[in-house]
């Protein structure tokens, strides 16, 4: 397509090279002449002058020395112009014909079963859903349209989706929570996991990321948040709206995530607590207590952000702060009782 | 049912409204008028005069405006009345015509295979044992009597299963343990894994749990220890009994695990050490070491969890420590050698 | 097998018992009359006088009251026996009934596909792999020589292996990447992963592990590197060879991890930076920023290893650090000012 198109399809100015013909994209070292490429971060700046791109997407202010698209969120739109110029596979719509459908489903228009996926009594999936191989989706399970579910993902029974809802590969949502009552002996007797998990519009959910059926009521994962690979969310925890939690996630049964909050890497969340509205954690960060909104912190058990680093800078100098203790006492001591003959 | 009904099924002693129908549960401010609620934890009990709930399972002590069902351990009361009001479905005994059963496999009476699952050669499964769909049991594999295995569920060649254990969907029981030699070079080369992994009777499996082979001879869960999601138990391991790992705990290989211990979540335990029976270790600990029978850990590399505490909340004034140490020095200096005229 | 013709097959030098059959293999405490054990780690040594074994695999310079095959890497050698005495069972060449091969996939000579594999266009897949029960190949997916893939694994669109690799259950290689561009008004919008995944010769892939394809261009796991389960590799980064990754590490998104690296369980590591040659992070390692090549780091922000090791063991003794400095102020204010008469 001519760059003249691209940029109108994705609203940048363009500087040059409106005749150009690109077809692909790629990253600053690796696109070629038919790609277009993009500088979200500018340390990567002087890489443009060596690209073979035909084009990049950037900020104002940025000279290059080939055709510009720009924008003031360059990394938004190329991410739109990666749709553009290399958009996905659908596959077509239809049952292919090894999936046990139950006969009790409901498909909307344009859905696709891909084979050996199992869709259980009650099931609906709405208009052009793609649900591809060895899916299995449980009993009055209810999906929406346009939603993307990849091979291996499990739905438990009566679980709800909504619309343009992604899944990676793998992940199982609705399992039982990890509910036990101990007995006097300290046995463990099972709470029957009898609520749901409801996944709101346009989340995307990682690979092998679980999420557990409340034990009572249900679990909800908010619009637009999305969960990456590996990530535990327990049983009847809430999340609000356009959230990330980053990978190896875990949070435990009963918590409340705000909206707009980021969880990084590895960070663990204990139970029945809240996270406000906008707050960050950085990675590994272990949070036993409620969380302000907007706030950020860091550390295990985690503590304001600011305070983490600095601690954690005093942490590694620990062992000379100490020798230092040590010497003053010694100091100390003789001025307190001086040296004398004996 | 009658409230009556329910009082003499889960042996609670009931104050008023015998009479009273019920059919359902739910959380005290969730609960409809037909539904049971429970007070287990007293900071809810304010609550109580605004439920909509028939009834409420508590302890003695509790006063509350409505019909109230009386036991010393009312989370465990509660959770057996979740299981007499919402009984769990079950399919129907049969094998599913999608499923691929090998022959030679043995199925108990009321088995259930379900659409799409793999039961391999030798394998047998006890009765009235539930395999949902797209489970696979591999080569040899036994199961007992009255076990839940959801979809999704791998189990390799020649593991054992007692009796009522149930897995959570995607489980991997009896992969390959991580176990490999190491070569002049620096190469790494298989060490076959050709051990198999025991689960005993009523223990419970979390979704995404793997739990690999032993390298020789067997790794090893006990009889009602519970597992989370996405926990990671290495080859050669022992649980014990009534032992609980939250979500995503990690034991690496040939470590021995005692009775009736709790790892929270995210907890690392190292390989070849000894955890002692009832130990506890908080969320996020990382265990280098023998852990005593009954001490309670916390923190990398853990610690008792008392010093921990205090240690940690040191750690947050690390920088004022240092200024104050500064300061003293400064002093003391002073002291040691005053200040002159030059 | 004689003795003598295992010592053979090893490499081994053989003291005592050529005569002597064996066939299987066992710890020193398990091993019956007909195993041949081992002795790695010296400090089991006294036990092989209590072993029933037939023969033990050792380095030089040890004693034992049995025949011994001598190897200056005891493990290693054992390892081979083991594949020796117990070889895997391998599933006969053919494509089971039930599976789902598209027409235009190219299987090679020996090839094993098993019950209800789903094999996707244009696939091709290399001579004597096995492919075992409910294993994923989407479409374009290229699998080398003699790999072997266990049951539950997925592999996404168009992504590579090569030869003699091994993939553990329920592992999903090339899920999309974990890749959002924000708006304006914080809202997450889909950034394309159109890259791919390579997976270089003699890799293995643990249980439920997520290795995600780039954005653009690729993730690559280099030849002859171990990864163990549940571990999460994030778009676009690239691992060098003979690397260990241990249970649930994290890698986020582009980093580089060089050559002959060990990472050990639960270590996070952050995008977009380097972890040279030969370096080693102790476990659940938090890793913000470059690791020098052979580097030994721990902790959370990671540190040198030993400063690290001191740290901790002032860490434990702060409650007692503060205790001195108020001591030691209260002292030193005395002298600055001597308590008078009032």
């Amino acid at each position: 397509m001519k760059l003249r198109d691209l940029a109108e399809r994705l609203g940048c100015e363009l500087i040059g090279g409106g005749e150009v013909e690109v077809d692909g994209v790629g990253g600053i070292e690796q696109a070629g002449p038919r790609d277009v490429t993009f500088l979200a971060n500018p340390r990567y700046a002087p890489q443009l002058a060596a690209t073979r791109a035909a084009a990049v997407v950037l900020a104002a202010g940025h000279d290059a020395p080939l055709p510009r698209l720009v924008s003031d969120n360059p990394y938004l739109a190329f991410a739109r112009a990666v749709g553009v110029l290399r958009p996905p596979g659908r596959p077509a719509p239809g049952v292919h014909s090894s999936a046990q459908v139950d006969p009790t489903a409901v498909l909307g228009p344009g859905v696709h079963i891909g084979a050996l996926a199992v869709v259980g009594a009650g099931v609906s999936v709405g208009a052009r859903s793609v649900v591809h191989p060895h899916v299995v989706l449980c009993e009055g399970v209810e999906i929406g349209e346009d939603c993307l579910l990849h091979s291996g993902v499990q739905v438990r029974e009566r679980c709800r989706f909504g619309n343009r809802v992604v899944v990676q590969n793998g992940a199982v949502i609705g399992a039982d929570g990890f509910g036990f009552a101990r007995d006097r002996e300290g046995r463990y007797h099972k709470f029957p996991q009898v609520g749901i998990v409801v996944i709101e519009d346009d989340v995307e959910i990682g690979a092998l990321t679980a999420i557990d059926r409340a034990a009572l009521g249900e679990t909800r994962v908010g619009r637009g948040t999305k969960l990456d690979n590996l990530v535990q969310v327990g049983h009847s925890v809430t999340i609000g709206e356009d959230t990330v939690l980053a990978g190896q996630v875990g949070v435990a049964g009963s918590t409340r995530i705000g909206s707009k909050v980021t969880l990084a890497g590895q960070v663990g969340v204990a139970g029945h607590l809240t996270i406000g509205d906008g707050a960050i954690a950085t990675a590994q960060t272990g949070i036993p207590g409620t969380v302000e909104k907007g706030a950020v912190v860091s550390g295990s058990p985690a503590i304001e952000n600011r305070a983490w680093l600095k601690s954690s800078a005093v942490f590694a100098k620990l062992p000379e702060l100490q020798k230092r203790l040590r010497e003053l006492e010694r100091k100390v001591a003789a001025l307190v009782e001086p040296p004398g003959p004996r």
